[in-house]
């Protein structure tokens, strides 16, 4: 029994998110039953990030035992002849027995896309979210700001667990222009439920003119029990990396 | 009655092509329905490209008489509400009664995404063809810069009328880099059925070493009757504009 990192990604239209629900496709019920298929017995894969229905992923990171007599390239091959193509292992490495992918990572990164256009672009639309009015880039950039450092950020979104902090760091918070989309990356330790999908409608919010991005300030940090309103389609975006101590 | 020009957009996906057909779900007849419901009653609109099944546009256009009462900004928005959402309506402008959106165009300009991995990507698999082993990004270009003038196409592609004349124009032919993806550019007066899904997959073929890029000289303007064998596949296409005499 050896244990294994995988990197996956995925196209998460089709899917009701990442975990395992009984009647309905999900990115782990998928990856398992591709295992399963190669022999796999164990009860469960972890997974770094537990993405909501409809979110992307280029850089999904998951663990698990197995008892694998072959290379680690011949896993790779295999799990793609058996997973759905949507879904692909882009690298299979052995791993420490003690790795995890959800407690051993240190950082995660997230990305979001949009575009401003009046009318939908159907070759767009799977993997951005439409915006309009004009989105003024300045005006994304310096709500962006607000975000990096530890903050509590109890308003825009909740803990995982009933109780758990809400208090995260973030290293990075950036939007930066990729052809005719915005796109805005965000590294921190961890995410709250939500949370990026918020900052992400707060910030378009307040590069839309309708909000000031000083209200970013009030915000964090604050003491109040409700989450801001509105957010932002989980269609745009997408978990590109997740960042372990020796990677 | 006034004669309208609209410029289309659409994820190929899922269409049996442009063309309508009695039982399948094509573009010709989705936007047909989507008239209808406006009050439209003519036979039947034109198209400037008669797109396979699975390739996509970003520029088609298309051409069609009616009797609309409100202004042009208003039949974009009554033709994106009545139309599914993997087709959007760019724009709709008034143009002259003798204007066709097939012959009236000089030019069409179509795009051929693909991208170089071992494992497929499940976010570019929908737009790009996976291609492997690498290409060569010289080895593309040398074979492209053969395709531009005047040239008999006929080992690249069939007429779409028996007996017409397999002569064509290119203005334009290269190969460009978008990130992890090789985008083919091409720009001619009009192309045959299949041609650049078969110049593209002859060039890769090229690019990955296994056919010389002087044999493109070899199958221009030659009199043999077989069509050169491969076909890069539907998804990597896009019609992205159709040029007119005053556009």
């Amino acid at each position: 029994m050896a244990r294994y990192k995988v990197i996956l990604a995925y196209d998460g239209t089709e899917f009701q998110g990442f975990q395992r629900q009984a009647t309905v496709r999900t990115i782990q019920g998928s990856v398992e039953d591709a295992l399963k298929s190669l022999g796999w017995r164990d009860k469960s894969i972890i997974g770094a990030g537990r993405t909501d229905a409809g979110v992307h992923a280029s850089g999904q990171v998951i663990s698990f035992d197995f008892d694998w007599n072959h290379s680690t390239q011949d896993l790779r091959n295999a799990l793609n002849s058996n997973l759905p193509v949507d879904i692909a292992a882009k690298s299979v490495e052995l791993v420490e027995a003690d790795f995890h992918a959800r407690y051993s990572a240190v950082a995660r990164r997230y990305r979001y896309r949009l575009y401003c256009e009046r009318v939908r672009d159907p070759l767009l639309e799977r993997n951005a979210w439409r915006v309009w009015p004009q989105v003024s880039m300045d005006a994304l950039n310096q709500a962006a700001a607000y975000f990096v450092g530890t903050h509590n950020f109890s308003t825009f979104g909740t803990a995982h667990h009933s109780g758990g902090s809400t208090f995260r760091k973030v290293m990075a918070s950036t939007w930066m222009r990729d052809g005719q989309e915005l796109v805005y990356e965000i590294l921190g330790n961890a995410f709250l439920y939500h949370m990026v999908r918020r900052l992400v409608n707060f910030q378009v919010e307040v590069g839309q003119g309708k909000k000031e991005h000083q209200a970013a300030h009030k915000l964090l940090n604050n003491t109040l029990d409700n989450l801001v309103q509105g957010l932002a389609p989980a269609h745009g975006l997408s978990l590109v990396e997740v960042v372990y101590p020796h990677n």
